[in-house]
């Protein structure tokens, strides 16, 4: 049995949902960072959990790659097909099934999109809080381990997954977890399928936590005369147990970009964005308290976006920052790192990659969800030019080894793909041989993401 | 080979550490809840994870099961060695071994107990929140994915145990997790050894999270009219996503108990204990919402446990409250159940329980960490008489079965253990299967507490 095998048998149950041109087969070939594209033999839209079931058990009896695909804006090459086989497209299973107001949970198929999602929750006065920036669907955020700028507040994709339906490689549909909000019954297999990039089951439905959307917002900006002073100022706010709902680092590099692109007009300097959530008097406390702290490192005070459209203005530039930082460096790609460590060592680990930015003379922007002790580089590359490629690969594999040094992960929500397997050895020791037996048994014949988070073969 | 040889050799490696007493391996053949006493062969005393690894490796060259021990507060029969061999009381690895005090986490023993971990944390302003009312040791409430008062706030252990270190059944030690606050590298093995009850390795490390002593804090007691108007207050107080820290559900049988064991003096009606953190003007503000809320579902309004020594004396009469139960029905042992449902299906969860109690006859008073939907009852029976114990366990079964058709778990917080392990193939279903087999690839000769969560052989 072959890949051949497989294709013609998938062309013959799912017809025009089987896809084979160049085109499409180009367009799966690559995602959004630097990974060199492989093409898939054929691309699949299932229309439900039974399809998956019916491609994965075609694919076991002849042994074909599946990589599950979302809206492919992951950073580390997940979603690129290294084996061939099939790229299974989940976009078309989008629908919300069930949102179920009273105890805060939606049910929702993995290729709904978070924006989708909160479009659809407007009305029920709740909201999906994991926010990666990107508009990416609930299952790849699922299967990623995704969080983002409000995760100090909300939590992760780990945090934020109640439950899930998932096909296993020899066909079999599980559901794992429950809508109850904390149970002792059994293994937590739910927590092991978020994360586990496709690798372990294809994820066909999530039940997510909703959160009530605040009665009271309020967004601020706040530069500062030092990158330490605007971190020691994370830092203690986190300490001090605030319900800060997002504290995002943006450097004088990454405003620059952010100025140009999105017409924002905030000094160029080390700058905090800030919001807060809660009620009236809460959102005002927090913010005087924050105050207090920022004012003696060094903040220059806020600026704050009391209009709604300033508020929406301000993170949507926030979002668009690497859009910014493209725009600013045409021609150049990003080649993104992905550093969280204990907060302690937060300080220690920006003031030492800024230093290493420098010696490397390359232009890498930084922002970062600081508050989880969480930041990222955009190293601007030509990725056809090999000396720059090469000094962005040093580059990135000083911050890894930092992240491990400082006790921290070498990918804080941008998971392990292509981009970071070479350092799972490093960051788990034993337990990253325990996650190839888990992957064995879950997997044996390796056809469900292959050559991604493990090297089995 | 056979136990004998395990005894043999443990206890030359082991001396005074490995007994043998009939009054000891009597202590450890029985728990706190109704399960039948099995003794184990021998007791053994680690000192260190080098001793487990020892000891595991000497059970594992002879098939001699082990059975870890904590504080021995679990009450699903966790600890009962059904099949033998060694009870592996962690007790003396008690030491803390570090308090991370910036990035709020600790390192402690197993043998830790919660109380001994909040002690010596008094001083640093920060606290360990998980509180499931016994002073139970933190590897024991890892293993049973414990919870209790406060979790509605601060999460469970599945959100508290940021890394673990982890003797396997073959002798490796790994760590799982890592003190950063989030993190995308790999299978989450940590959250798949918290709740898995000794049966995937031994725990003999763990870093947990911790939070900043609240500024304010201001407990209170609310009475109502009805069952059904306390717990609608607490649906909508949670819907409303006040950050409670503590709402606890008391019927008016456990008042009784209560108020003769704790002199307490409070009206034996439907209760809610409550408790607020926060900053002064939001404990106030809590507080008056939730006056709000309940005063539409007949509450008749708060009794402030205003003074810190009142606040810890309402507390310890609610953590007593077994105690007290057990005080007021001498004789009797209370057969515990666990339910834990969508809040949105608390009230005819609790409703149609205490229609059941009724008929059944039986003495039951409720308790229920009602925030997360979770509530129990001690069934008092005499164990010797055959009648109250089939009737226990035909009320008892009721109660998890709605909990499944509700679509909660029949354990919120106690475990599988002996006493729930027959509900894990109607809970879980297909998924019941990838348990087992997760539990063959970690322990395939089946060493580790064998006979609980799964049923290999």
């Amino acid at each position: 049995m072959s890949i051949a095998d497989a294709l013609e048998r998938l062309s013959n149950a799912f017809q025009d949902r089987c896809v084979t041109t160049d085109a499409m087969r180009e367009q799966y070939s690559r995602n959004e960072a630097h990974h060199a594209p492989v093409r898939p033999d054929a691309v699949l839209f299932p229309h439900s959990t039974e399809d998956v079931r019916n491609i994965v058990e075609i694919c076991r009896e002849t042994g074909c790659p599946i990589t599950a695909y979302g809206a492919g804006t992951s950073l580390e090459g997940h979603i690129v097909p290294v084996r061939g086989g099939i790229s299974l497209d989940m976009s078309r299973m989008n629908a919300i099934l069930k949102v179920n107001q009273e105890d805060m949970d939606a049910v929702v198929q993995p290729g709904v999109t978070r924006r989708q999602l909160n479009e659809d929750l407007r009305a029920t006065g709740l909201f999906f809080p994991v926010d990666p920036g990107a508009d990416a669907s609930i299952g790849g955020m699922a299967a990623t381990r995704a969080s983002g700028t409000n995760a100090v507040r909300y939590g992760t994709m780990r945090e934020c997954v109640l439950a899930c339906e998932v096909v296993l490689a020899d066909g079999r549909v599980i559901r794992a977890g429950s809508r109850s909000r904390k149970s002792s019954a059994g293994y937590d297999l739910c927590k092991l399928f978020v994360g586990s990039e496709g690798t372990l089951g294809i994820m066909t439905e999530l039940t997510v936590k909703l959160f009530g959307q605040p009665e009271a917002v309020s967004s601020a900006t706040c530069g500062f005369e030092t990158v330490e002073g605007a971190v020691q100022s994370v830092i203690e706010t986190i300490q001090l147990g605030m319900p800060v709902a997002r504290i995002e680092f943006l450097d004088e590099l990454q405003l620059q970009a952010m100025n140009a692109y999105s017409k924002m007009g905030i000094p160029e300097r080390p700058t905090l964005f800030l919001e807060f959530h809660g009620t009236d008097s809460g959102v005002a406390e927090q913010a005087e308290r924050f105050g207090e702290i920022s004012a003696e490192h060094g903040g220059l005070g806020f600026e704050w976006a009391t209009r709604e459209e300033d508020r929406n203005r301000l993170w949507r530039a926030r979002h668009d920052a690497y859009y910014g930082v493209k725009a600013m460096w045409p021609g150049k790609r990003g080649y993104i790192t992905d550093s969280c460590v204990p907060i302690s060592r937060l300080a220690e680990a920006i003031l030492e990659t800024k230093e290493d930015i420098r010696k490397s003379g390359l232009i890498a922007p930084m922002v970062g969800h600081v508050g989880d002790g969480n930041f990222h580089l955009a190293i601007m590359i030509d990725p056809e030019n090999p000396d720059e490629l090469k000094a962005a690969e040093k580059l990135s594999h000083a911050v890894a080894e930092r992240s491990l040094r400082l006790g921290g992960t070498v990918t804080g929500e941008h998971g392990v793909g292509l981009g970071k397997i070479k350092y799972m050895e490093a960051e788990h020791g034993a337990a990253y041989g325990v996650m190839a037996e888990i992957k064995r048994t879950f997997d044996p014949q390796n056809i469900l993401n292959p050559g991604k988070m493990i090297s089995l073969n």
